[in-house]
């Protein structure tokens, strides 16, 4: 099965493609007036154009060849219309409706006869039951949700077991001032599932990182071999640690499984897993925009004591390591400044500073460290040093992190110049603290991988 | 020792004040400009005036009565200037400088002459090691950070050990778009403490809700009998659960004990504790300024299933449970929706559509519900149920809490609307469970304690 022409399509028809604005055939129509093929409206029972195309009665009545079509039908109508596009040459299909496997034995019966139309004709099914997709660098807006034209493109590939999960991470994304390089829900996954998707999104030159968020699959293990074999960074959001499994089960039709089963299975294929939405993109933007980090080993750095402890208490729980500084560092930080408040990891210098730069870059030169973690409240006599930092992250290639607050008038312009140069800034202790662990795990998991390969190697 | 000269104070004294705009004694005199009553800059080697009013020698050399002085001088100067100020019949005093028990044998000398001093005099100190306090609503900004004077008033005061994490919770609600009614960083707690300063805010006329930021106290059982005794609802952070007990005595001078056994202790006397700064005003919010929940039961309502499922999940685990609906409601859920996706708790309708509003409120209706949650992604054709929402607060005695998300220009406006209406509105579906979680707990304490009571009545 080829997602090339899911997510790549020249052409593109809807199926129940509608004149009426609160029907989603128009939704996802208006979301795909910036596609730059055709876009064919299908529906018998209408008459006249939809945003400039003449609506065509069926998929088999479109002359040229169709790539995609996108089924906003009801789920009793939808297996003969997958058949109807197998038959016509359609070699990717979008379907909206939920109906199926996820609500009882009609359902069952309904995906199965989709399931098998798309092993037969080798079409990619994306659905059903999903909100379809997003690549926002092509303008190609295969969801009929409202406002996600607003996304702009990124570097991060969201793939979501849920639509709405999807959709909830893209729009989170664009609060952020972010883009996405794609999102795609992937629903009930009858042929397009994780590891399809994930394959694609590796190869996708707009993709630097991947993110996951998955309620349980059958395909365990696929998943997690592409995975292992991505070049793309992957985080994972595993989600149903609790019993919700009734619920989930009646979403897109699978079982959230055993958590810790699956959060081990990640970690040993070299994924991290998270604990939120947020910390899913946070840490996906970290990597797919910034250094990698080699190991877990954080160096924290903190112009207030207070939120320093809350900072280094929950890298702590959240994987990471505190590591001892070399003796030369803390050398270096007596002499920048003398009677230091807190001269170990975390160093504390009591208040902001003119040296302060001096002091996180002395901590980000050491080897110990392989993600520096720096929290400093705004003070408008000094703001935050954008200079050092710049000079700091040409020099040394691991993960700067800012945690920063004060009134948005203040702060904004010095977190625009440190984000524009790669380090992230982050507004509350906890969310930095989120971050440097996502990417402390990540850096032990590397860590662990390339010391295999060398026993490998030398045996 | 009355700490109501210190939080109201009549007129303050700056011993340390400065013309160098980049001295703290500058800053504070600087945010005090505000202050209805008479603020002397007290500086022996400075001359002319600042902000209005004319340096003074000392603080003996003034004349008229001086309820609160701030010092903004050097460690070392403190505790002459303490006693100068005890004899000068002043009855507060607030210290910034640090250099006292966090710091080594010198510091703990200096600290004990302080507390001597406050305690032959009855003064009431708040610090040394702290950055001060502000209670907007009277105009009146003890601290010296910039842009703490952008802080409006609110309904809800923060009393932390910390004077950064004060500042870091005060820039957190002024960029949510709240104020508090104090906030008050404790340092290392020579006189005044937690107990100190939780009675003063539970008579505090403006305040609705205290939160607590904990590193360590020795003072506990006080502090657990000042919750116990508060009629404010209090929330508490404690912090410290991994190993940062050197770093933190560097701090206030305080370890941070066993984390475990405060939250016991905490949860045993009424208050809830919570795992971040969000969680913390996010919670205190809610229970200032809506009704308070009576038991730990969250009704779950969700236009996406995907959601709903991390929603349903991160609860539970939270300490919330999601009840069974009664069969009534059950029944209503039908007619309203036949075939509705999921009616069991959480409720899943599927999408957005023009009922849901109504299958909101009946979940809030069911009494097994003590908090409800709903979960709706914006579409626009739609909106958010804002005048169905306005009909159940009025109605139903029950924490209502939204988590939507959608491009800010289509969701502010509804989402403004349901704040006024005392409806939380949160971005992200784990900000949202959170939110339920420490209402949850709220109500599970409340139920505990309501039960215990109707025991006692019985004996």
């Amino acid at each position: 099965m080829d997602v090339g022409t899911l997510f790549h399509p020249r052409s593109i028809a809807v199926v129940g493609a509608s004149s009426s604005p609160e029907k989603i055939g128009h939704e996802v129509m208006a979301n795909l007036s910036r596609f730059d093929g055709r876009v064919y409206p299908v529906n018998p029972s209408a008459d006249g154009e939809l945003f400039g195309e003449p609506f065509v009665e069926s998929i088999a009545a479109i002359d040229d060849p169709v790539d995609l079509a996108i089924l906003a039908v009801p789920a009793g109508a939808v297996p003969d219309v997958v058949a109807e596009c197998a038959a016509a040459g359609v070699s990717a299909v979008v379907i909206y409706a939920g109906g199926f496997a996820e609500s009882g034995a009609e359902g069952e019966r309904r995906q199965e006869r989709i399931a098998e139309t798309a092993a037969e004709h080798d079409v990619a099914v994306l659905g059903p039951n999903t909100s379809g997709f997003v690549i926002p660098g092509d303008g190609l807006l295969g969801s009929f949700a409202s406002g996600i034209d607003e996304l702009g493109a990124g570097d991060v590939a969201v793939i979501a077991q849920s639509g709405g999960v999807a959709h909830a991470l893209a729009f989170q994304a664009l609060r952020e001032g972010r883009g996405l390089s794609a999102m795609v829900g992937l629903g009930n996954r009858v042929a397009v599932g994780f590891p399809e998707a994930i394959r694609y999104f590796d190869a996708h030159a707009d993709t630097e990182a991947i993110v996951l968020h998955v309620e349980g699959t059958d395909r365990g293990r696929e998943l997690l071999e592409a995975c292992r074999a991505a070049e793309t960074p992957v985080l994972a959001y595993k989600v149903g640690e609790s019993d919700v499994g009734d619920f989930a089960e009646s979403h897109t039709g699978a079982l959230t499984g055993d958590h810790d089963l699956y959060v081990a299975g990640f970690e040993q294929y070299g994924v991290p897993t998270v604990s939120s939405t947020t910390e899913l993109l946070d840490g996906a933007t970290a990597l797919a925009g910034g250094p990698v980090p080699d190991g877990p080993n954080v160096g924290v750095v903190t112009a207030q004591a207070g939120p320093g402890i809350i900072v280094a208490d929950r890298i702590q729980r959240a994987g990471g390591r505190l590591p001892s500084l070399s003796d030369e560092t803390e050398a270096t930080l007596e002499e920048l400044l003398p009677g230091i408040t807190y001269a170990d990891n975390p160093v504390d210098t009591g208040r902001p500073m003119p040296a302060f730069g001096d002091v996180v870059a002395t901590v980000a030169r050491d080897d110990a460290v392989d993600v520096v973690l720096v929290y400093e409240l705004y003070e408008a006599s000094i703001g935050l040093p954008v200079d050092r930092m710049e000079a700091l992250v040409e020099a040394v290639d691991k993960p700067v992190l800012f945690a920063t607050d004060g009134p948005d008038a203040d702060v904004a312009d010095d977190a625009a110049a440190l984000e524009s140069l790669g380090v992230p800034v982050l507004r509350t202790p906890e969310r930095a603290a989120d971050l440097a662990g996502v990417l402390a795990r990540y850096g032990a998991l590397r860590a662990r991988d390339a010391a295999d390969a060398e026993v490998v190697a030398r045996e």
